[in-house]
């Protein structure tokens, strides 16, 4: 067999897909500009021999690339490639998808084929899909399932979604604790097929209570004849449904997991999270959290309808409409000023975007630090104090330097020096707002890294302008 | 033996150790405001005491939670912890902890110690940590290393931090191809103990090029009389050294893979990448992006010192003050026409700001499809001509509010007409530059991640103030 490279092989066939698709449209196209029989026959003709070619390449393609490549497409494209896949392979790839794709992929399909690529799914991912699904169609499947596998995706779909109870898999292989690490190889040979991230089985007591992990390389490599109870793992990392997926992805990050037992409260064994599943979550958290900071809800996918898109970005540009708009009140305090020395209008900006910028520097290291549980009630007067001394003295040096500039360019000195104060000045305000802002977030219950950047430019505008346009009042 | 839950315990650790180093800094405080000898006795005192509680309380935290702990605190306190640990566990912290911290740690601890608790490493964490390292203890260490262990270190050393070869451990498990599971299994015995993250055994032939990946649990359940070639995985994930561990990511996000074989341009097995070490990197990948979406290097520390973070920024705040300088210069081109009509001073930042939050969630949509390889020359022109929509409607409905609150606030229809229309084309050309900057970024070899905000930032404040005057200066 020959080492396949795995990215070389997604960049192949989407290439291969590509081509396929274009020719399917020039050929549609081609057949448009045809009149009459002759463009029925082209068009028949285009849409049998292609889509025969699609589905055959298809059919070989990994589901989480297929995944990949659909959420690449345009949305008529990705309804087409869509359409040709058989029961099991969608059934796949809808569990892989983003979920706003998924949502498209849903609407897109009629409810018979959904029932039936639905019904494919195991019970985790019937219940990861779930909420996708319309009412209908998840009535259909569930009225197909037996009364513990009803159980088994209510349990789940129960969870919220960025909890670990969502996130789990029930598929869990566990052995009494009386076993022997020969009986429990003797089980699971007997059990046929372990799931996949499998690394280690659990022991349970004769009431499910958890009791402790088992890796498979200790039953590997270990005498047959120990006791599976001696050879557990040390201090096993237990989770519990309510807990968040986000602490969840810390601990495996820090103790390298690959799957970890899940217990209810009264610590009976009830699933299993493997490291797929918090890497998934992880990803998809790092991607929403650069999103939302733009101002993205974050399920916006680049191909969505025009009307959604623009829907999407309505919240955002209302709230700094409003920001902006009560920013310029500040000016507007100050018109008669302004009317007296136009040089001010050219240089408030100058002022009011250096401390914007600054600090959502500031800002970027809290959210990190927030994030990472480094800050402390203890070190927070430690940070104001760093940021104030770092403002002061980046405020000393490039104030000067726009002072000097704004001296050259209007002769004036006087406005010179109230160019170079206003700039360290604001770099003050934007260095302790920068600390606050997301402390203040964080303690209010919001998500320091959703709302701190836009309050932190509003303020480092207001005040900018306030600060220069009041000094160039007072002393020019 | 209870279930820990993994983050609580991490937490109570760190409530301990911040208790226990407040009562150190106490007792130091009051000890400096008595004088003579009752303030000898009272240091020493403190010291002594507290030391052998600290000490005693670090050797029962995991190492993992221990670069947490150190990360999360003020650098005098980070070093106190720091000379607290012993050899071996200080080692695996040094291995654990975030890059600058470790520059730190390493730089305030004495050589000798140094070399001491570097020797405690095995070789891939040697390799990881060596660039960290002064010259002088890189040798003296290098020199207590065999000849096979040295070539390992620097086979592993020569490849750039993110690549595959630097993130792979050497700690391979191979057997020949011609065995048996149950031969498999007997020499898995013999071998006594798997290392960490390994859910497979690579067969190779007999000049070592690898031939499959052969999954633990399929050793585990299978017939052992079945040959071990014959119950390889179907098409394995292989990399390459040179390999980027970004595409390596990806590949393990998309197969669930937990560890991959490592093969040079021979196809000979020379390492394996595990899941832990591409979780790690993943992390810190997304974490350095966000701070450099921020403008800083990524590097900065919440804690560094005062020096090194001011000098941390200069480099972003230079870029911005020319930046917002060049901006300023447009206006400056309409003083005149401003001092005609002041409104015009108050009204033109709205017009560039909201061109810049605006374009800003085009530019983060599109970084994220970049980073997906959602977007090919294929569907560019898709999505421009969708973003041009969005902005064209929205341009349209708040363009038209703007214009109205200029009418009210300077009962000036004229100047509203100027305002709608300026709002609208701003929206136009961020929604032109947002797409087109990160596409010309990545096509230039840029990490689009980088650059694209400040330049699109520019384009809107300039074009906005552009535009808004030169319509004024036109129309009023």
């Amino acid at each position: 067999m020959n080492p396949t490279r795995s990215e070389e092989r997604l960049r192949e066939s989407l290439r291969q897909l590509r081509a396929l698709l274009e020719r399917h449209e020039v050929l549609e196209t081609l057949a448009h500009k045809e009149r009459g029989p002759r463009r029925d026959l082209l068009e028949a003709l285009a849409h049998r021999q292609n889509l025969a070619d699609l589905a055959s390449r298809l059919r070989a393609i990994h589901p989480a690339d297929l995944a990949a490549i659909l959420e690449s497409l345009p949305m008529e494209k990705r309804l087409l490639v869509w359409s040709q896949l058989d029961g099991a392979k969608a059934a796949n790839v809808l569990v892989e998808v983003v979920p706003s794709v998924r949502d498209q992929l849903i609407e897109g399909t009629d409810e018979g084929r959904l029932v039936d690529l639905v019904r494919e799914m195991d019970t985790d991912d019937l219940a990861y899909v779930s909420e996708h699904l319309p009412e209908t169609v998840r009535e259909a499947v569930y009225r197909t399932l037996d009364e513990s596998q009803r159980a088994a995706v209510a349990a789940q779909f129960a969870h919220p979604e960025d909890s670990v109870g969502h996130l789990m898999t029930q598929e869990v292989v566990s052995v009494r604790e009386d076993a022997t690490l020969g009986s429990t190889l003797a089980q699971l040979r007997e059990h046929g097929e372990l799931p996949a991230q499998c690394d280690a089985v659990f022991l349970v007591d004769a009431r499910n209570v958890f009791r402790g992990v088992l890796p498979l390389r200790t039953i590997v490599v270990q005498d047959p004849s120990l006791s599976a109870l001696a050879s557990v793992a040390a201090e096993p990392v237990v989770f519990t449904p309510a807990d968040h997926a986000r602490e969840a992805g810390k601990a495996f990050e820090r103790y390298d997991l690959v799957s970890a037992p899940v217990v209810d409260e009264r610590g009976k064994l009830v699933g299993r999270l493997t490291v797929d599943a918090v890497i998934d979550f992880l990803r998809r958290q790092s991607e929403l959290e650069a999103l939302q900071r733009a101002g993205l809800s974050g399920e916006e996918d680049l191909f969505a309808p025009v009307a959604a898109s623009a829907r999407n970005r309505w919240a955002w540009l209302a709230v700094n409409l409003v920001t902006a708009f009560l920013a310029s009140r500040v000016i507007g305090l100050f018109e008669e000023t302004i009317r007296g020395l136009v040089a001010l209008a050219t240089l408030m900006p100058i002022v009011a975007s250096i401390g914007g910028n600054t600090g959502n520097q500031t800002v970027a290291l809290m959210i990190r630090g927030l994030a990472l549980d480094q800050i402390a009630p203890g070190n927070v007067r430690h940070l104001f104090r760093k940021e104030i001394q770092v403002a002061l003295f980046n405020g000393g040096v490039w104030g000067s330097v726009m002072g000097l500039l704004a001296l050259v360019l209007y002769r004036s000195p006087l406005l010179g020096v109230v160019m170079a104060a206003a700039v360290a000045l604001n770099l003050l305000v934007s260095a302790v707002v920068g600390v606050a802002v997301p402390l203040l977030l964080q303690r209010a219950g919001r998500d320091p890294a959703q709302g701190a950047s836009v309050l932190l430019t509003f303020t480092t505008d207001g005040m900018g302008f306030f600060i220069f346009l009041g000094l160039a009042r007072a002393f020019l």
